[in-house]
């Protein structure tokens, strides 16, 4: 048994009396039963994950793994591979869209560099609203995963250790709920093998524009995608397995953090594509984390909703968002708010003597 | 010309300048163009209501107008007329949804009974984190509108008036987002009966469960509402009388706030299928309102979304809500404030020094 079991074992069902409990609870509240939709099912599942009826002072860390893919060279991006790591420097120096929306949501960032291609440029210019940058590099990016597996099974590891490490650390300083990020120009032509892998559909219904692709470069993108999976042949039955062979840096970190939030039953936040795929490799690996999945957004991405129905788990908001960096996260932390709070702030029926259904 | 012509003169079309620089600005943010999605034309919307180029500063209200509705004598709604005053006793005392809603957004809330029909048990009790309660009663709820008009013309614009003059005082005290939000049982009726006559659809299209009919009741408001648009056979060219035929005090109070708010260039934000409805009767009667409206959620009354698209806006949320009281509204507001701050706070890819498209 690998630590990676250990680590699966150690994650259970939700909590069913903290979910009973709050159940109850929302039915005795002064509003029609179920008026509030899915931020009742939202305040629930938080009960359920927390062990707590009344889920309460939240302090939310956005968590932005960042590395580089080999497999940009078969031109899949519209970005160069720069961009990756000037934007990493845009997550520190405060410029990027990540910075402006956790900071509406109260949540710290970290900008955790798994494997970005060359130096950061300027990191010393953090400045107050920029992201902590924790550098826990694995390798320069991965390889062409066309060539050859884009990671060895050891470096896969070490990446999903070092998402898991640092989200601990985070944990342990305080942080009570996860917002999932990536950064990594070409990440999306690994999401999208990762998840035609895992899902058994064909890379075509699962591969999008990413950044903004025009058709030409779409229709290249599929065909590397599906010239990767017919040389690699990874095995779903082994999720480490196809990790290393189509996936990425940033992508192995994700699902080191997914694991690591579960296994402390703190709220796990997915974003887009990227996290989804990489909530997908997580969830062969411990079947009962998806419960602790939430899903903040579904994006423009084709492959995006098929991942989310794959996982059980239902996305907040549909509002297009094709950007990454844990936007989406960002934007849903204050509906995990107002739903832990309704639960725990509004007045029943009993309290404020208001008249049941006639 | 009636004071309301000349209110409908005032509201003139969006500033086509902060509109035009807006686009321009986000276009050279460090993110692919578009990829935020509709938080893109909000904050250009933003920009265009207001006539700043970087909205910044909010300062949000939640105005609850509360009425009672004469129509519940014919059995259309789940809960007792008694529930009006309650809930806005509620709301004084700071225990329903929307006082915990729009303290996590950060705006006052206000509640205003325009016509709610017995005294409001215990207002004396205000806490801290309780509504502010204005009183501009118009009459004790309406008329059973199948048996004669709602309300008289002369109630009707008394309403509105009252509407528009707490919204003004309240724009001159600083506040700069106007959150629109309701109660009154009954009123998912009346906003059916208003929906049917101005968008020209079958009572049964635009009706719906409210606060949770069962199917029983449900047809009987169907044919409630029917009854009343045969025997008021309002006129559809003249809102003012489709108002009073089938309409309610709060809603016409919520015709008034829209019309304030797009007078002083200020954005409105809708809840759900009450406040639409009554957008459709302010837009009946200043044509370039919808301009200055965003729809904050598409609810679970079916009758929404249809008014939604005839008003041309688009809903940002879809969570199912049937609450009411101005909680989608106040759940949108931090996606307001995510737009209009990623248009003044993101860096731009020349200020950044990060790579365009290759």
């Amino acid at each position: 048994m690998t630590w990676l079991d250990d680590v699966a074992d150690r994650i259970g069902p939700l909590d069913a009396v903290a979910v009973a409990q709050a159940t109850a609870r929302l039915d005795r509240l002064t509003k029609p039963p179920g008026s509030l939709g899915p931020l009742e099912a939202l305040a629930v599942q938080l009960a359920g994950i927390t062990g707590l009826a009344l889920l309460r002072d939240d302090r939310p860390v956005v968590v932005v793994f960042a590395a580089d893919h080999g497999v940009t060279a078969q031109g899949v991006s519209a970005y160069p591979s720069d961009v990756t790591a000037q934007m990493v420097a845009n997550f520190v120096r405060g410029g990027a869209a990540i910075n402006v929306l956790a900071r509406l949501a109260g949540a710290e960032v970290v900008a955790v560099d798994v494997g970005v291609a060359g130096p950061i440029p300027g990191v010393d210019a953090r400045t107050a609203g920029g992201a902590r940058l924790v550098s826990t590099r694995v390798a320069d990016g991965t390889r062409d995963m066309t060539h050859e597996p884009a990671m060895t099974r050891d470096e896969t590891l070490a990446a999903i250790g070092a998402g898991r490490a640092v989200v601990v650390e985070l944990l342990a300083g305080g942080r009570n709920v996860l917002a999932v990020g990536e950064m990594g120009i070409g990440n999306t032509t690994a999401a999208s093998a990762l998840a035609a892998v895992l899902t058994g559909r064909p890379a075509a219904e699962v591969t999008g524009r990413g950044t903004g692709l025009d058709d030409e470069a779409m229709r290249r993108k599929v065909d590397v995608i599906g010239t990767a999976l017919q040389r690699r042949q990874p095995d779903p039955a082994d999720p480490v397995d196809v990790l290393a062979a189509v996936g990425g840096l940033e992508i192995a970190a994700l699902v080191g953090e997914s694991l690591a939030g579960a296994e402390a039953r703190v709220p796990v936040v997915l974003d887009g594509f990227i996290t989804g795929a990489a909530a997908l490799v997580a969830a062969a690996i411990a079947r009962e984390l998806p419960a602790r999945l939430i899903a903040s957004h579904v994006s423009a991405e084709p492959g995006h909703r098929i991942v989310l129905e794959r996982l059980g788990v239902r996305p907040l908001l549909d509002l297009e968002l094709r950007l990454g960096e844990g936007s989406g996260a960002a934007l849903a932390l204050p509906l995990l708010r107002a739903a832990a709070e309704i639960l725990a702030e509004m007045a029943t029926f009993d309290d404020a003597g208001i008249s049941g259904p006639s």
